[in-house]
C-alpha cells in the first residue's frame, strides 16, 4: 500500500498548445475556429430582443389561422362563422399563458426554461418530461416552420411543387451551417426580417380591414382546390375543440424569451417581460386579424396555396408586389422559427447532458464555440421528419405543440409550487437553488393563483390536444416521450453508477503494487514485425512467452526452426488446433494462465501487427489484436498490446 | 546487435488443445465440426465419377436447345430447318474439345484445370485470365442452372411464378449449406439423380424417337405464349452463329472432369480420360435427341414453359407421372450443376489464394473441413445475380460460357505449349512443374497439333460469342474479367511485398537493443480507471508522464488537486487547449517527443480505458484510445496501449 500523502514531490508543467483545428472545408462553411476566450458576452436591448425571440411564435401566424380552418373545412362555408370565435379563445389562452411567464421571467433572471424550473421545483422526473417533450418539440418547430416556409414558396412559384422537400431539406441545412459558424443572437442581420415581417402583415391586416369596413374587400379569386378531410359534418363541439388544438399552435414560441432572459441588457427581468408582454400583443393582433379577414375573403384550405398567400392577393388584388412582398417576408419569418429551434435545442441538450441525461458528447462545443453535436442531431432527425411527411404541414401539426402545453404545464406547476414554498419562508430566509434564489414573498398567494390558473389552462389545452388529435398522430407523441425519459434515466444511471465506481473519495488505493509481469506473445509466422513485437516484449519483461497455434504442420516447422535462429531463447508454446481455430485455443491458453496466476502478477499479451500502407490491404490480413483485446476486455488485470511494425517505412532510427 | 547464433537454449513446448468451435445453430446446419485429421480420403469408380462430374455437363442438355431456339425463333416456322444442323456442329465441338482433354487429363494426374495448365506453361498472367474467366463462370454456372431448375418448376406448376426468384435463392442457401457441411463427392446419394436424369431423358427421346419414326408424335397442344425477340426476320450468317453461341451452352461442365482427376480410383488418368468420353457421348446423343426433337413437335421459345417440359408432355400425352418425373429429375439435375460450382469454385479461389493472388481468407478451411469462405462468397453472388436478372435464364446466358472458353482457349494453348516444351527435351530429361512432370514424348507434334487445333475452335467460339452477343451483356464479362486479373494482381503485389518487407533472408537482425521505455499517459479526469492504468504505466517503465489535455479550467483545478494526492509523484504535464480539441493537442505533444527521442527509446502510450458492463454503454465516452491507436499507427517504435478498468467487476485480486 502506498500512502498517497507521502507524494509531496508531483511536478506540474503548465503550458498552450498550438493545436488548432485542421484546416479544411468546414472553415469555408463554417468559419476559421474561435478560441474559448473568443466566447461572445453581448447583451440587447428590447427591440432587438423582441425581434431575436419572436421570430418562433410571429411565425406562427403564418399557419394558425389556416390549421383552423383545416378542421372546420367540413363543414363547408359554415365554417366562417366559427374562425374569428375561435381565434379569440386562442388570444385568451395567450394572455394567460403571458402572464404567467412574467412571473417566471422574473424568479429566474438567469433563464427559466421548463427544464429548470420544474427541475428546482419538481423533481428529476417531471424535469426530465419536460425536457423530452422540449426537444420533440423544437425538432417539430424545425420540420413545421420549415414545411410552412416551403409551401409559402410553392404557392407563389407552383411550378416548384415537386421541389418541396429539397426546399425543405436544403432550408435545415442552410440554418445548421449558420448555427455551426455561430450566428451571435443580437446581429441585426436577424432582427430585420422580424420587422419586416410585422411591418408587411400590418399592413396586410390593416388594408384589408379598411377594405372590409368600406366594403370593397373582395373574396378569393380563382380559389385552389380546397382539400377536405372527410364528408361535409354539422359542427359539433369535437369539431370545435379540434380545431381549437390546430390552432393553439399559435402559442409555439411563447416560452422562447423566458429561456433567453441572459442575452437581455439590465435589467434583465424588466427588458424581457416587457419584451415578452409587447411579443404577445403582437402575435394576438396580426392572428385575430388574419382570422378575421380569412372568414371575410373565404379563403379555402388547400395543400397548393397557404391562407396568407390567398389574404394578401385578395387584399392587394393580385400577385403585386406587395403580395411577393408578404409571401417573402412569411417565408424568411418561418425559417427564422427554425432558427430559434436550434438556438434551443442544442442548449437544452447540453443542459441536460451536463446533468447527466443525456450523452456528454451534447456539452462539447465545437470550433464556432456552439453546441455542434446537438445542432447537427437536430438538423438530421428534421430532415428525417420533412422527407417522411412529404413536408406536409398538416400531417405534422398533429405531432405538434402537445408538447409545448405539456412544458408550459410543467413549468407553471413548478412555479406554482416555488409561490408555496416560498409562502412557507420566514422572513429574512433564503433558499438557493440552482437556478433561483427563494425569499419570502408576501404577495405568493396570488402568485400561485395565476401559476397554478396557467397551469390549469394548459393542461386542459394539452388534453383537448391529446384526445380530438390522438389518432391523427398525437399517440406517437404519447408514446415517444415516456421513452425518451426512460432512456434519459438509463443513461443518467449508467453515469452517476460508473461514477460511484470511478469514485477515488473512500477509496483506499489500488491494492499491493504490482510486482511481476508476465507477457504472452502470439506468434503465427516469424517476420521482421514479429521480431519486432519480441523486442518490445522483452523490454516489458523477462518473462515473455510466445504462443503458436498450429493448424498446418509444415508451417509450424518452419516457425520452430526460425524461432531457434530468432527467438533470442524465448519460450516456444505450439498448440495443436486441431479444428483449425486460431483465436479459440489462444483465448483457452490465455485464460488458464490468468486463471493461475499470483495477485500480484499483471499479464500482457503483446500481439505483432504489420501496419500497410493502405488502408484495403487491412482486408486481406486477420485482425487477432483487435480480437483478442474484445475477447479480453472482460479481465482484470489483462493488457492487450499490438505492436505496430510499418511495412514500408523508409528508414527505422 | 545480438548473435541469433548464440541463442541455442530455445525451449519449445508443444501440446494440443481442446478448443472446439462453440456449439451454436450452426451444428444443426451443417453438422459437428470435424477435425483436420479426419479429413476424407475416398477414390470412386467411373460410374460414379460420371454422375458426380456430368452432372454440370448433362444438365445443359435441359436449356442449351431452348436458347438456340430462343435466337431462331425470330425467323418464324423456318428456325425448325436450322436447329438440328446447328446442334450437330456443337457436338462436333463437343468432339473436338473432348479429344483434346484427353490429352490434358493424361499429363495432369494431379489435376488439371485451366488455372493450372495455364499457370505453368503460360505465365502468371494467363493463369490469372483463366482463374478470372472461371471463377465467373461457375458464379453464372449457379445462377444459370438454379434459374432454369426454378423455370422447370415453373412449367410444371405454372402457379408458382411470382415465386421464381425466392425459390432460386432459397435453393442456392440449400445448396451453400450442403456444402458447408461438406457432402462427400463420393456419395452414391449424389449419383443417383444423374442416373435418374439420364434415364428418364433417354426414355424421353427414345420415345420421342420411334413415335416420330412411326408417324404418331404429334406436335405441342396448347403451346405457351411465344416470346420471340425483335421482329420476323430472314435467317441471316449473323443469326445463325448467334444460335450457334447460344448452344454452345452444352459444352459448360465439361472441364470439370480434368479439375477432379484426384477423386478418381487409380489408375486415375485411364477412368477420368473414359468417364469424360462416356460424359460426351451421353452429353451429345442427348442433346441431338432433344434438338431433332424440338423441331418435330414444334417447341415453342417461351418464358412460361421450357421447351424440355412442352417435348414431355408432347411425347407422353399429357402431364402424366413420366412427365412429372421428367421434369422432376431435370429440376433436380439443374440444381446438382450448380452443386458442381460449389465443389468448383472454392477449390479454384483457395488455390489462387495459395499463389497469393485472392485474399488469404479463402485458402482457410472451416468447420467441416471445407473452404468455407469461398462457399459462402460464391453463395452471395449468385444469389445476387438471380435477383438481379429476376432467375431469367435467357437474361443470364449471353454474360455465360464466353468465360469458359476463354478457359478452355487458354487452357488447350498451354497444353500445346507443353508438348512443344516436351518436344526440345532430351531423351530422358526431366522437368518437373508444379502440376506435373515433363520428359520426351515421341508423338509431341501429333498431341500439339491435337490441342492446337482444340484452341483455334474453342478460341473461334468465344469470338463468334463475344460478337453476337456483345450487346446483349457479353461486355459485362469482358469488363469484368480484365478488371479481376488486375486486383488479383493487385493483391499478389501487396503479399510479395509484403513478405520481402517481413522477410528475415538478409536480414541482419533489428537494430541496437531498445533500452529506455517512455510512457506517455493522457489524463481527463483522475479517478480509479486513471490509477488502475498508472499503476501499469509505472510497471512498464519508471518514466511515466502524465499529460491532462485542459479545456475546462475548473475540470483541470480538479486534477490537479487529486493528482497531488493520488499521482505518485508522476509529472503532469498540463495543455491549455483554446480551440477545445482534445486529439490534436495530444497528438502534437506525443510527436515532438517521438522527434526528439534517442535512438534506443521506446514510447508507449498508456490511455486508461473503462469497460462499462455493457456495449451499448461505449456510445456515452470518448475512444481515445481508438483514436490515438489510429494515427499514431505510422510512427516505428510508438506502442498505444488501452489499459482496461473493469467498472462492475466483482472483486480484484
Amino acid at each position: 500500500m502506498i500512502d498517497p500523502k507521502d507524494n509531496q514531490d508531483t511536478s506540474f508543467i503548465h503550458r498552450t498548445t498550438e493545436a488548432k483545428p485542421p484546416r479544411n472545408i468546414s472553415h469555408y462553411l463554417i468559419g476559421r475556429p474561435l478560441s474559448t476566450a473568443d466566447a461572445p458576452h453581448q447583451t440587447i436591448g428590447k427591440v432587438i430582443g423582441l425581434a431575436v425571440f419572436a421570430s418562433d411564435a410571429l411565425s406562427s401566424t403564418a399557419y394558425a389561422t389556416q390549421e383552423i380552418l383545416g378542421v372546420l373545412s367540413v363543414a363547408g362555408s359554415m365554417a366562417y362563422n366559427y374562425i374569428f370565435p375561435i381565434s379569440i379563445a386562442i388570444v385568451a389562452l395567450l394572455a394567460i399563458v403571458t402572464i404567467s411567464y412574467q412571473q417566471t421571467i422574473y424568479a429566474y433572471p438567469g433563464g427559466g426554461g421548463a427544464y429548470i424550473v420544474a427541475r428546482d421545483n419538481l423533481g428529476a422526473t417531471p424535469a426530465q418530461i419536460a425536457g423530452a417533450a422540449l426537444l420533440i418539440d423544437y425538432i417539430l418547430t424545425v420540420a413545421v416552420s420549415i414545411s410552412a416556409g416551403a409551401a409559402q414558396i410553392v404557392s407563389a412559384y407552383p411550378f416548384l411543387d415537386p421541389y418541396r422537400i429539397h426546399i425543405g431539406v436544403a432550408a435545415v441545412i442552410l440554418i445548421m451551417l449558420l448555427n455551426l459558424r455561430g450566428v451571435k443572437e443580437a446581429g441585426t442581420a436577424i432582427a430585420l426580417p422580424t420587422f419586416f415581417f410585422v411591418a408587411v402583415m400590418l399592413i396586410t391586416v390593416g388594408t384589408g380591414l379598411f377594405k372590409s369596413l368600406t366594403g370593397t374587400l373582395g373574396v378569393v379569386v380563382n380559389p385552389p382546390e380546397v382539400h377536405v378531410v372527410g364528408t361535409v359534418l354539422a359542427i359539433t363541439p369535437f369539431l370545435l375543440m379540434h380545431a381549437f388544438a390546430n390552432g393553439t399552435t399559435a402559442l409555439t414560441g411563447v416560452e422562447a424569451i423566458s429561456n433567453g432572459i441572459t442575452a437581455f441588457k439590465e435589467p434583465r427581468s424588466r427588458n424581457a417581460a416587457l419584451t415578452l408582454i409587447w411579443m404577445s400583443i403582437i402575435l394576438g393582433s396580426l392572428f385575430l386579424g388574419v382570422s378575421h379577414l380569412t372568414a371575410q375573403i373565404q379563403g379555402v384550405y388547400s395543400h397548393d396555396e397557404t391562407i396568407v398567400s390567398q389574404l394578401a392577393r385578395t387584399v392587394f388584388e393580385g400577385r403585386g408586389s406587395l403580395y411577393l412582398a408578404v409571401i417573402a417576408a412569411t417565408t424568411v419569418i418561418l425559417i427564422m422559427a427554425a432558427n430559434t429551434a436550434f438556438a434551443g435545442f442544442p442548449r437544452l441538450s447540453a443542459l441536460a447532458a451536463e446533468d447527466g441525461y443525456l450523452p456528454r458528447q451534447l456539452t462539447f462545443r465545437g470550433s464556432r464555440l456552439v453546441y455542434s453535436n446537438g445542432i447537427v442531431t437536430l438538423a438530421v432527425i428534421a430532415s428525417l421528419l420533412i422527407i417522411v411527411f412529404r413536408a406536409r404541414v398538416d400531417l405534422l401539426i398533429p405531432l405538434y405543440a402537445i408538447g409545448v402545453f405539456l412544458s408550459f404545464t410543467l413549468s407553471q406547476i413548478g412555479m406554482a409550487k416555488r409561490w408555496w414554498k416560498m409562502g412557507h419562508l420566514k422572513e429574512g430566509e433564503q433558499v438557493i437553488e440552482p437556478g433561483s434564489v427563494l425569499r419570502y414573498d408576501n404577495g405568493w398567494r396570488l402568485k400561485m393563483a395565476v401559476n397554478g390558473f396557467g397551469a390549469v389552462c394548459t393542461a386542459i389545452v394539452m388534453v383537448i390536444f391529446a384526445v380530438t388529435k390522438f389518432r391523427e398522430g398525437a399517440w406517437v407523441v404519447l408514446i415517444i416521450i415516456p421513452l425518451l425519459v426512460k432512456i434519459f434515466f438509463t443513461i443518467h444511471h449508467h453515469y452517476k453508477d460508473l461514477a460511484s465506481h470511478l469514485s477515488l473519495e473512500k477509496f483506499g488505493g489500488l491494492p499491493a503494487r504490482q510486482t511481476r509481469h508476465r507477457v504472452i506473445m502470439p506468434v503465427s509466422s516469424i517476420h521482421q514485425g514479429a521480431l519486432e513485437a519480441l523486442r518490445y516484449a522483452k523490454l516489458l519483461s523477462d518473462d515473455v512467452t510466445a504462443v503458436h497455434i498450429s493448424i498446418d504442420p509444415a508451417e509450424t516447422e518452419k516457425v520452430q526452426r526460425k524461432w531457434k535462429t530468432w527467438g533470442e531463447g524465448t519460450r516456444l508454446i505450439i498448440l495443436d488446433s486441431p479444428f483449425r481455430l486460431f483465436i479459440e485455443p489462444l483465448l483457452e491458453y490465455i485464460e488458464e494462465i490468468i486463471d493461475n496466476r499470483q495477485p500480484n502478477e499483471t499479464i500482457t499479451v503483446v500481439v505483432p501487427q504489420f501496419i500497410p500502407s493502405k488502408r484495403w490491404h487491412r482486408t486481406l490480413h486477420m485482425r487477432t489484436a483487435e480480437l483478442l483485446r474484445r475477447e479480453l476486455l472482460s479481465k482484470p488485470g489483462v493488457v492487450v498490446t499490438d505492436v505496430p511494425y510499418q511495412v514500408y517505412k523508409e528508414q527505422k532510427e
